[in-house]
């Protein structure tokens, strides 16, 4: 298994684990695993994480889209998260021997064959994008289902890449290309919220701080503590490194110390690899060399 | 392949291809994948990495011996590195589901196995060793082949642990358990290859430094750079990171700045969530947690 790709297709469906089955059943082809698989009744929305043979994942997540406009009425749907569609998202993500175009153009030939053969509008999202404002997902959500329904057909923004300008009761699709995304939190030694929303807000992307950093501040009620929580976007662009370093200067400046941190869910082998190399300043680290991948990976040999 | 143990059979053949891919090829069963391969005309020996299914490859390496038995008369061998036999050592290293004590089980039942259908000797060593004299290879190879075939059937400090108390032209073998060895080494911003064995002295094990460490310090004529060239024989005692520190803080002292780092060959996936857990404080990180696990090991469903 040479080439890997991820992708991480969220489903409008919550509750009914039966209907999720049915869903994961028919991504289950040959050269892909399902990796994970979360459903959130409040949300009303599953996420299941699938991984593999780049053809096969494509091939897995039409056959997932296909059975989910199946089986998912939009008109009937009520959950907190936003959704535009019974398959609402799905991303690419490049893990192994496979680029970042690689996944753009994933997601593009998936866009084309939904919009032909399911007649389901399809717009394309972060790095696949054909026009800046649709690398945000929040606004190609912009009002949701119903309000997608009502303004497709004569609004110019909303044009699809893919497919009609109608919705049916499988709503619209958004398809992207993305980094893997890694989630991280560093916990403080205070009670004190504002530090963390502070410390949040300072090392954010969207206020100036590290490129590709999402972070928001919390407490953690129950232990008396705060953490500033992150979603690394592109850990080329800024790793786990640069993060807890900046959370940690930014928190002594304030006199706070950080008790601990974590990495919440998978992380990619390469952002390991990237932290030894920054901390250790290694010349150079690659990921064949970690015994586990010379079993395992690329350069396994029988 | 859910338990792996490495094994790196050194046999004392380094100038003979044929002969080392004799060797090679018999040990190439299924189960097994052959990790490296090196020969080494002066020292006259070859060492070979493998890795598997623990019942797989300790038949691997039995064939292996008995093919190198056939193949490699000690009476002709004549090389820079110490040797007692055509295969001279056997260590098996847990990798993955596989504890310390299941590889001290396989060293001594394919050691029994060697003595009996062989008629080879055998000492155990390391953390397979009867004797605590013997955990110490370099004990057990004193005077090497030639002395060892006057000394073995009267010293009883020659007895083996299997086998005959004879030695043919096979010699004896060393057969152990030993924890991975992670090569590593630290380059230093002078010239002065004193300040490098200074520090090798005070971070080794030997000199009351960190245990598990083996130091020595080098020149890198060509770069104008000394080297801290280190063996951690157990990370699980003493770390990448510890050893790092070490170093680095020794030549602070003596007003010597860390160039850089080297990991050398293979690091198991283990040394690395270990290293990412002390630098960021991690409250735990499992390999599990890396995508690639979740794809290639023990975790991953179809």
């Amino acid at each position: 298994m040479e080439k890997i790709v991820e992708c991480v297709p969220n489903f409008s469906e919550g509750r009914r684990a039966n209907v999720v089955d049915e869903i994961v059943q028919a991504m289950a082809l040959p050269g892909v695993k399902i990796l994970d698989r979360e459903m959130d009744a409040n949300h009303h929305r599953s996420v299941i994480t699938l991984a593999g043979d780049p053809a096969a994942v494509e091939d897995a997540v039409f056959r997932g889209i296909a059975t989910a406009a199946r089986l998912i009425d939009l008109e009937q749907h009520r959950g907190e998260h936003p959704r535009i569609g019974a398959t609402d998202v799905v991303p690419f993500v490049p893990i192994r021997g496979v680029t970042m175009d690689d996944c753009v153009a994933m997601a593009r030939r998936l866009g084309e064959r939904v919009g032909r053969e399911l007649d389901i509008p399809v717009y394309l999202y972060e790095r696949a994008a054909t026009r800046p404002e649709r690398r945000d997902l929040a606004y190609i959500r912009r009002g949701e289902y119903e309000e997608l329904k009502r303004t497709i057909a004569t609004d110019p923004d909303r044009e699809p890449d893919f497919g009609p300008r109608r919705v049916g009761s499988a709503g619209a699709i958004a398809i992207g290309a993305r980094p893997f995304l890694i989630a991280y939190n560093v916990n403080l030694a205070t009670s004190d919220v504002h530090i963390a929303r502070d410390i949040a807000r300072v090392v954010r992307e969207r206020g100036g701080g590290l490129p590709a950093v999402k972070a928001l501040g919390f407490e953690l009620k129950d232990r008396g503590i705060v953490q500033v929580s992150m979603n690394l976007t592109d850990f080329h662009t800024t790793g786990i490194w640069q993060a807890f370093n900046a959370v940690q200067s930014e928190a002594a400046r304030r006199g706070v110390a950080v008790l601990e941190s974590e990495i919440v869910g998978l992380v990619p082998l390469e952002a390991l690899t990237q932290l030894a190399v920054q901390v250790l300043k290694l010349s150079a680290l690659s990921v064949n060399q970690v015994v586990e991948m010379k079993l395992f990976g690329e350069g396994a040999r029988e």
